[in-house]
This record gives C-alpha cells, structure tokens and sequence, in this order.
C-alpha cells in the first residue's frame, strides 16, 4: 500500500513540479527528490525554508563581530551566506585596508593612542556591534563595535561599508560586552572590563587594587551627521574597580537610562601560582553582583554643567560626584552575570546570571519608585546606593544551566541562550510585555544547540520592534558538526524557525574565519537603497570630492625636488600613466582615481616587492605615498580581476639607482 | 482539471512528506512549501540538492584562493559553506598568525627575502592553489599557493591546515598563474609572470628590456616526508622575458612535462602617457603567442650531471642551455592565452587564447613526433625552437567569446570559461578521450553564469579520475546578484549540477571576504581522518614535541638577568601562572601549553596595549617573545570563548615602572 501511494504520489508530484514553474530538470518530484537524498521531511522543508534562489536576496542582514579577526562579517539570513567581512580593527589586503594607502592607514593609526600603547596596535577583538537607530528601531545608517582587546570603538559607514574610525578611549583598558547605541544614537555607550590603574604610569600593585583601579562608563556623542565620534561632547562616568560587562540601553518607558552588568565585584586578582585561587574561584565567590543603572540623560546635563574633571583628555564625573547627583544606582544580581537586555517596551531588564538556573527579571518602574523612596538596602564599598532586589524584580524563571544572553519576540517572548546546557529557553514576560497575568513568567520550550551556545540573536530582537520570524545561536564550539579542517574548529551558527511550533533548527553554518560574539540582524530592504557608485572623485573618508581626483586627460606625473606626485587614472584596463620613473630614496605619492562610473568596477593596485596593495571602487581616490627605498623594474598591477585583459593592466614603477 | 489534481497532490504529497522520517513540522507537503516560497519547480530542485543537512557533511572541499586577501579558503560543496579561511601570506588575528607567536611571525618573515624587497612583506595575493598528488590524484597531505604579487610559493600542511613554509623565490618578481605539482609532488612548480632585470640592481631601463629582463620556471622540489621545500634540490630554467602565465603539468602519456602558457611575447612595456600605447594595446599585437613545453624530467638531470648556474642562490639552467639539451620547445597559440589544462589521460592539452573563439587542442603524441622530427616552424628571437603549429594540434573547437580556463569530466568532455559571454561551454574532446570519432571537438552547449567568469572548477577535475557531479563557476563580478554591501561587490562562485540536461545553476555564493582566481575540489573523505587533536605539547611546525611544553604542575617562571620566561599552561578557565611580574625593558619569553586534550578545547592569549594575540588548540605550545617596552598594569586573557568561566580566564601582566 504504501509503495503503491508513492508510485502514484511520484507521478503527482511530477505534475505540481510543473506547476511550479514547468522547469523541473529531473524529471520526478520533491519528495521522490528528498528522499533519494535521504531527508527527513522536517529536513526538506529547511531546505526549502532556507534555500535563496540565484539572483534573489536574503530577507535579513547579520552584522557579526569577528571576535579575535578584529573584523564584522555580513551574512543573508535565511541563507547564511558571508556577503562580506568589512575589516575594522585588523589590516585586510583585499580591500586595500593598511597596506599603504591613506584610507585604512589613516583609521589604523588613529586607533592607536600612543601615550596608552607598547605599539601601535594592528589587530582588535571585536565583540559587540550596536547598528545605529532612530526611536530605538535600526535606521541602517552605522554600526558601531569595540575592541575588547584594547578598549576602543569603531565607527563602520553603512553608506559604503567602510571603516570610518577608531578611537582609543582613555582610562579604558579592555572593552568587553558594554557597547550599546542609545535610542536616536545620541551615544555610542562603550564600558571598562577589567578595571584600569588610574596612576600616572597606568601600572599599580594588585594589592592596590581596591584604591588605584577604577571602571568607566564611557558615553561617546555621535555626530548625527556623519556618524563620527564627537569627542568634544562625550563623557565618562567613573566607577568602582569590577568587571563591568554587558550592558544596554533603555528604551521607550526607560529611556534616558543605561544598564551594565558586573561581575568580579568580590575583587580578585587570581595569583594560582603565588598561593592564591585562581580568579575563576576568586570571582564566583558572593551570590550577587551589581547591576549598574546609570541616568545617562542626568549625567549629560551633569557634564554640561561642569561638574566634571578632564582626565587624559576626556570629561570624567568622578565616583562621588555620579553617587551625589543620583546619576548611578546598583541593584543586586545573582552571580555572574553575563547579559542584560532590555525588552522592546523598556519596561524589563533581563538579567542573566550565569552560575544561577534562573533569569532574573527587574521592573523598570519599580526601580524608579524604589529609587524614589530611596529603598535601599546599603551602599557598595564605594557608597553606592544598592536598591532592595525584592522591591526591583518583576519575576524570575528557571530556564537552565548557564544562561547567558536574551533576545526578544513581539509576542511577549524572551529567549535566552544556555551555555552550560547546550540550549535555548523560551518564556514568557509579563503583563507590560502583553502576557496575561497568569502565564507570565513561564518557561514555554527548550531546544538544543549544538554545542555551548554563546550569543544568540532574533531578527531586529533588541529594537523597540522585533520581527520574530528567525533566531540564530552563536555556538561556541562545532566538534563533529563539520568535516575536519584542522585542530582549530569553525564555530557554528544555528538558524532557528521562530515560526515552528516547537522551535526547529533549520540549518548549521560553520563560521570559517572569526569568532563572532555578539550580532544583530537587519531587514534587507532598510540598507539595499544606499550607495553602490561612489560621485566622481571621492575621497570616502569624507564623502566629499578628493583634492587629488583626477579625470581622464588631467593625468600628471610632478616632481619637486625628490617628491613625486603622480595623478593616475584607472579604468579598464589600463593605468594612465602606466610607466613611473623615480630615483632611489624618492618620496613618492601615488593619487589614483578610478573613472569608472559602472557599479562593481573595482580595480586594485598593487606594487610587487613594497608591500602596496589599494583597492579602488568606482569613483573612488586613494592615496598612497612611499619612500622608493629599493631600486629596480617593479611590474605594477590592478590585483582586481577587471576585465577581459585585466593581465594586461599593468604598469612599470622603475626605480633607478642612486 | 489543474485544480483538482494540485489539490490532490497536495494530500498525497502530505503522505510522502509523514513517509519520510515523519518529522513534517508544517503539516503541508514540499510542493505547497515550494510554492508558498515563491520557487519554480527548479529552483524546489536546486533546494534540495544544494541542502546540507545540520551535522551532516559535504561531498568535497573546495580550496579556493584568496587572490589578494592572501589567504586560501576552504568551502563545503554542495552546499557552498566556508568552514574556514587559513592564513597564508597575511597575517589573521584570529587565528594568532602574525601577531607575536613565533610560528606566524617565523613564517612571514621567512617569506621575504631581503635582498629582493623593499620591505617586509605583511600580504600576498594568492591565486593558484595545488592539492598534492599521487600518481596524478589528490592525495590530501599538502596544498601549494603562489603570491602573483611578489613571485612567492606556500605550503600548508591539510594535517592541521595551517601554513608551514612560504619561500621568496629568487629570480621572480611576480608570478600568476604557473603553479601545478608534478604527478607524484616530485615539484611544485613556480614561474616568473612579468620579467625581472637579471642586473644585480634589479633595475634596467625598459629599452632595454630584450636583452636585461628574463622570465624564469621554477621547480620547487617536495620534501616526501613534510611537504617542505627542498631548496638544495629545487632549480630554475631560464626564459625569454614574455610574460609566463598558467601553466599545468603533464600527466600518465605526458608525465615528464609541464607546459606553460605565455602573452606578450611582444615584449610591450606600454608607456601611454610618454607617446605609446597601453600595454593592454601592445601585448595583443600578434596572432600568436608561445605555448612553452617543458621537459622536466631531463632538466633535472641536467641540473644533476652539474650543467646549471647558481644565480641568487637558485641552481639556473640557462636559456641556452635548455634549448640546447632539448629541455625547451615552443608552439605557437592563438593570442593572448591564459588557461592550459591537461586533460585526464595527459593525452590533450587545451589552450584558451583569450582573443580568440576557439579553444586549441594540443596532441602530446603529435607533440613528441614532431620534436622526434624536429618538425620545426622556426625558432623565436632567443633561439627556441617552434613546433609546427599543423603538426601538433588535434583540434579546434568554437567556443565563444573570452575563452579562460579548461576542466574535465570522465566522459571525454571539457567545460571551458568565457569570460566576455558569460558562460561556460561544454565539449566533446577527442578519441584518446574515449570520443568517437565522429563526435570528435564539437560543441555540446554553453550554459550563462552571472557574471564574468574566471576561472571554473569541476570536482577533481584536473586530475587523472575527474569526478563530475559539480561544476563551481568563478564570477568576477556580481552586480546585481546579491543585496548592496556598499560599493565593493563580492564576487559569486555560482555551483552548477553536472548531472544535469541542459546543465543547470543551483546556487549563487558570494564571496565575502576575497576574489579567488583557481580553486580545486577534493572529495571530504580524503582529509576527514587528518588531525584533529595535536598529542600534547607539540610544536605544530616541527610536528613534534616542542622543548618548551609544560604538564600540568611543572610551569614556572624562570628569570636571567632582565630576561623572564614563563612556561605558562591554559585550561578551562585560568592560565598558570596568573600572575607575571616583570620590569620595564625586560625581554619577556612565554611559553604556553595547552594542556586540553579535548577536540575543539581551543584557548587564546591575548594582551592589551601589546598587539599580541595568540590561538593555541588544544596539546598546542606557542612561543611568544616582547620586550616589556611599556609600564602598566595590562590584563591578558583568553580569547577564544572557552568556557562558562571564560570571562574569568584572565590574568595580569604587571610591568613595573622602571
């Protein structure tokens, strides 16, 4: 019977194959097709749930930090192809980004503050990206990230997809998760992790460490034109020495408010090979850490008051001043916490703590009345006020082992990510969320990931208005999930159907080229109008037209004493000029200006034995200068296959002995 | 009638969806979901053959160049997943490569050589990529790459996939497309592109280009028990100065020789801004070029019986002299050619030129009996003899416009790139190919790809058992293909099914993070039982116990002078020692251990201020030596997310004010 239903299912299928446009190619039908692959049907429909069709685009953009490659990496989703990795932190070569031109020379370099460094810096690890938005929904103008490594943000333009800025912020050491966007992208929050000493030579005893380390909260103005960090109007507010870590921005019922969470406020400094516990044990010593709640709003007018010092060039609030002018609150969270995230509302900050099977939930107006009544239940060792965690939570649930970070849905729903349980909770908020009063705060389903989940994401799930549809789990380790590619496994992104009933993985994406931590998915359609042909001429790094641009016919080679500037046109497929003479020890400086007007018509220039290599898009000018320290016959080339005689696009740097 | 009989697919369909594996999570059958997609019958097709199911693996690997990324990256085929980019000519901070570790540092450094560059050299552009072999089949132990921008050759080792070797060969200022091993990795083969002065400046005015400048073809030998260099055994041979472009060695009826493809044997030096043409005008003058065939095997003897010269270090066999012993033979190909590809016999050897319609098809057996017959057309101006064109070619074939790059299947066709058309045609090779003879070099059809295809890949299509089944198109341009990532597009491998009639697209892939020249295609289960877990305390470049590991227990710090080293272990969560004191100046060595001997139980070491940064798999031993240059307090940590307690891996790095 059942053979006979597949014959006659076979040849139906045969007909809605046709139906389905007339093209099918193998003649038998999808299921038959399925199962001479060997799927399960669960497994044919998340290919066909995931399947973009050539030519067609993906309904999302996922911005992912690159973790330790310093870089963000852009995939589609459903389909989970790369579509690009925009380098930030670290030198990429195919886009022409720290070998020798102005454009990422310049941004590397200025990403290096020289009085904080042992060198310049020429890597990042990058964590945690935060896109732009305006009322707290992403607007697809920018994306801000920061290094953990070494305590700076960057400024990515999504005109162009390019790197814009790095700075390195003062008094901040490392950086981990505290990076957030506030609502109209007033700020871009970036915050301390491990504690800094606040002495003149940026070293102190650890026995010290109580009195000389401090955090920071540091509040980055964003110019609302470009994008650019406005470090006039930016400001730090001093805090004591704990690990501050993720952190969010309040939204809607609590705008004009941050949260940071914070571990390690027991102090430790390890010391397992001098008789002390390593800081793994040190660390997870007290059942509650602090939540920070930081009025952000407050501590601006706070600034603009004066009442601040400038510490290494940047506007502090000192500790007592933050504690004095209520800007800065603590409310207890159980140990070890890892995110906290703010529900589309506002109205709920989720905490996570990750050595507690339960979610802790904190009610943004109960914090206001508690604040208020000034309900506290004593200072911190810095004297700051600790608000009564029974007067602050809304609810807790028991989601597992290990719970880390939390995204939301439009239905009321958080999902939380558990790192020790290899899995996902689903549960319900409560009634400011729209959940009845009866079913709010209950855990609703778990699903597995394979393995250790870190982050997780679902689509524009930290906005004021999350789409459903789609969550990714950002799983740490791969073990055997994919084919051997050496010792150091790909980590491995899982796309989740949000629209299941239970959940269902519909796909793993090995992650072959960083260590993504967080990432925030976009709609398509808010980013596929920007530009895509640069104006004739431009320079990116100001988006105006270049000094050095040249048009086809201007083309010159000017020599003043041992400078030369040559202006250069490219354009399929030749450099004009195409032949560069220079004297060893000349100081050359190269003005190239593609004059190409047709989209994707990028060239390269690369320079054999110098270690130059510029990417140029269409209507761009790069700049690259060089001391010709090497005499010789160097072949020139365009390193971006251009053309039909791209080899031939070539030219001759020769450099002739003194 | 249409109606009813798609509704009663669909509940048949339903049927067959509960029949396989019973795990349909929307209850509706494939077609319904198709349709509800918006897909053709085809593109459902395509879904289903593209899809990967989660933990499932791929059929084969694809290794893919990262053209000036400098990298080569590794993707899963079908389903077109990057499981991971490995570093190669640039450095990549995620994978601590270059960024102070002894083994990315010493492998950089070892691939400039000083006397040729003018710098250091920190990327490459990776464009040929060749799978070692085995008597002509991919045997999965080593991949070889060229740097076309600084005439460089790479070795990674497929034990743990990472970069062991790259080596500035002397004589070469950049090279292409000539890379390939011979059958058994006897060689890997390197040839100059532009030609270099062989002056001792390096530099010759480009009057004097015929005389001064000189292509080389590099024989690299293999080392049969590590894959390195052999550089006491490798030699050159010299050549006119054309330009030397992709090459392919001969296999089965061929083994022996390598044949090598050259343009601009117009020796055009442009000049288009001093009264000359382009280069791009010049180079493509003539009708023919040189197709340059080698005989390998009797040049090594020669070089053996001591008939060579040593030039930068490098055995040279000179021009004449290789005219002389019969090493070298000229034929003439149709203009500006750029793939040569042997077939799977070694029988047929087809050229691409690029300005003309119709592939070549060279006969090796004609190509013996003719220098047997000294059948001669004449010499070229450095004295090469040229073969007969008429006596050597076995056939032409009308292909299309912009003919590039040749592979194979086992049914006696060839695939041939057309970069001007956008397409790929196939047809039919000749008897030796097992065609009959009647259908003998005859077009079977061309297939549009999107847009401007370089080069192509067939599975295992360039060795002696092509498998067929996926053909990779490599697009140089994408245009449209896939939503705005600013004004860089990827470029798109697009996978086509070769066991389609007509051949059909199924899936678009842009390639986010590089432009890939060649690439080759190896079944997974070649490489899948390499290494996973290094045995402990081993030195990935030696592949042997490294004097520096530590056990568990025995590290320790131990200082001489103002040298400090500290033989440091990593496990989850903490470094032994946490703690390291040194002063300002001190020459630091740290030696850390991995003592995971878990798959996957990857560790980082990073430190701010300091651009260190440092991936250490599990029983792993990295060297990484500083001077303390900077005083301060600087918290190092893990980087890679190891851990619930990862956040707590971290130490201190105390440098003490001097």
């Amino acid at each position: 019977m059942v053979a006979v239903l597949a014959l006659v299912a076979g040849a139906v299928i045969g007909v809605v194959g046709a139906r389905l446009g007339g093209e099918t190619a193998t003649g038998g039908g999808l299921a038959d097709l399925a199962e001479s692959q060997g799927f399960t049907g669960q497994q044919a429909e998340a290919a066909l749930k995931t399947f973009v069709p050539p030519g067609e685009y993906d309904d999302y953009y996922m911005f992912a930090s690159g973790g330790h490659s310093g870089q963000i990496m852009v995939y589609g989703v459903p389909s989970m192809r790369l579509l690009k990795e925009i380098p930030v932190f670290t030198p990429d070569a195919w886009q022409g980004y720290g070998y020798g031109t102005d454009q990422g020379n310049t941004v590397l370099a200025g990403g290096t503050n020289a009085d904080k460094n042992a060198t310049e810096l020429a890597w990042g690890d990058a964590h945690h990206p935060a896109l732009s938005e305006t009322e707290g929904d992403y607007d697809g103008r920018w994306i801000y990230i920061n290094d953990r490594a070494n305590g700076r943000i960057a400024m990515v333009d999504l005109a162009d997809f390019k790197t814009k800025e790095i700075v390195d912020i003062p008094n901040v050491s490392t950086s981990h998760g505290g990076v957030f966007v506030t609502p109209n992208t007033e700020y871009a929050h970036i915050s301390s992790m491990s504690p800094m000493p606040t002495t003149e030579s940026g070293y102190a005893d650890l026995a010290d460490y109580n009195e000389s380390y401090r955090g920071f909260s540091s509040w980055m103005a964003i110019d609302q034109a470009t994008g650019h960090f406005d470090l006039e109007n930016s400001f730090q507010i001093e805090l004591p020495p704990y690990t501050q870590d993720l952190a969010d921005a309040g939204k809607l019922t609590s705008y004009g408010w941050g949260f940071i969470n914070s571990y390690n406020t027991e102090r430790a400094v390890g010391g397992n090979a001098e008789g002390g516990d390593p800081l793994e044990t040190g660390a997870i010593a007290a059942d509650f850490d602090f939540l920070h709640i930081i009025n952000w709003e407050k501590a601006a007018e706070v600034v603009e008051a004066g009442n601040f010092e400038v510490r290494n060039g940047m506007r502090v609030i000192p500790l007592q001043t933050a504690i004095d002018e209520g800007l800065l609150y603590f409310a207890p969270e159980p140990r070890n916490p890892h995110g906290v995230d703010v529900s589309p509302t506002g109205d709920y900050i989720v905490v996570s703590g990750k050595l507690d099977p339960n979610v802790t939930v904190f009610d943004f107006e109960k914090i206001q009345a508690a604040i208020e009544a000034q309900d506290f239940q004593g200072t911190d060792d810095y004297g700051v006020p600790i608000l009564n965690f029974d007067s602050v939570v809304a609810g807790q649930v028991e989601v597992g082992v290990g719970p880390l970070h939390t995204q939301f849905d439009a239905e009321g729903n958080a999902y939380t990510s558990l790192f020790v349980d290899s899995a996902i909770a689903k549960y319900t908020l409560g009634p400011k969320a729209g959940v009845a009063e009866g079913d709010a705060f209950k855990l609703v389903e778990t699903i597995p990931v394979h393995y250790n989940i870190g982050h997780l994401v679902t689509a524009e799930g930290d906005t004021v208005a999350p789409d459903g549809k789609y969550m990714v789990a950002l799983n740490k380790w791969s073990l055997d999930r994919f084919p051997n590619v050496g010792t150091l496994h790909p980590q491995n992104f899982q796309l989740i159907d949000l629209d299941s009933n239970p959940l269902q993985i519909l796909y793993d994406s090995p992650i072959g080229n960083g260590e993504p931590h967080y990432v925030q998915m976009i709609k398509t359609d808010k980013l596929t109008s920007r530009l895509d042909v640069y104006p004739p001429g431009t320079d990116p790094m100001t988006m105006t037209t270049s000094e050095f641009a040249v048009a086809a016919g201007d083309e010159r080679v000017e020599r003043s004493g041992n400078v030369v500037d040559a202006y250069i046109s490219a354009t399929r497929s030749h450099f004009t000029p195409d032949i560069l003479r220079v004297t060893e020890g000349d100081t050359v400086n190269l003005h190239i200006t593609n004059i190409e007007t047709a989209s994707d018509a990028t060239h390269g220039f690369a320079v054999p034995q110098y270690n130059i290599e510029a990417s140029i898009d269409p209507g761009e000018v790069v700049n690259i200068s060089f001391t010709a320290t090497k005499s010789g016959s160097f072949a020139f080339y365009c390193s971006e296959f251009c053309s039909a005689l791209h080899l031939e696009m070539q030219g001759w740097l020769l450099v002739e002995p003194k």
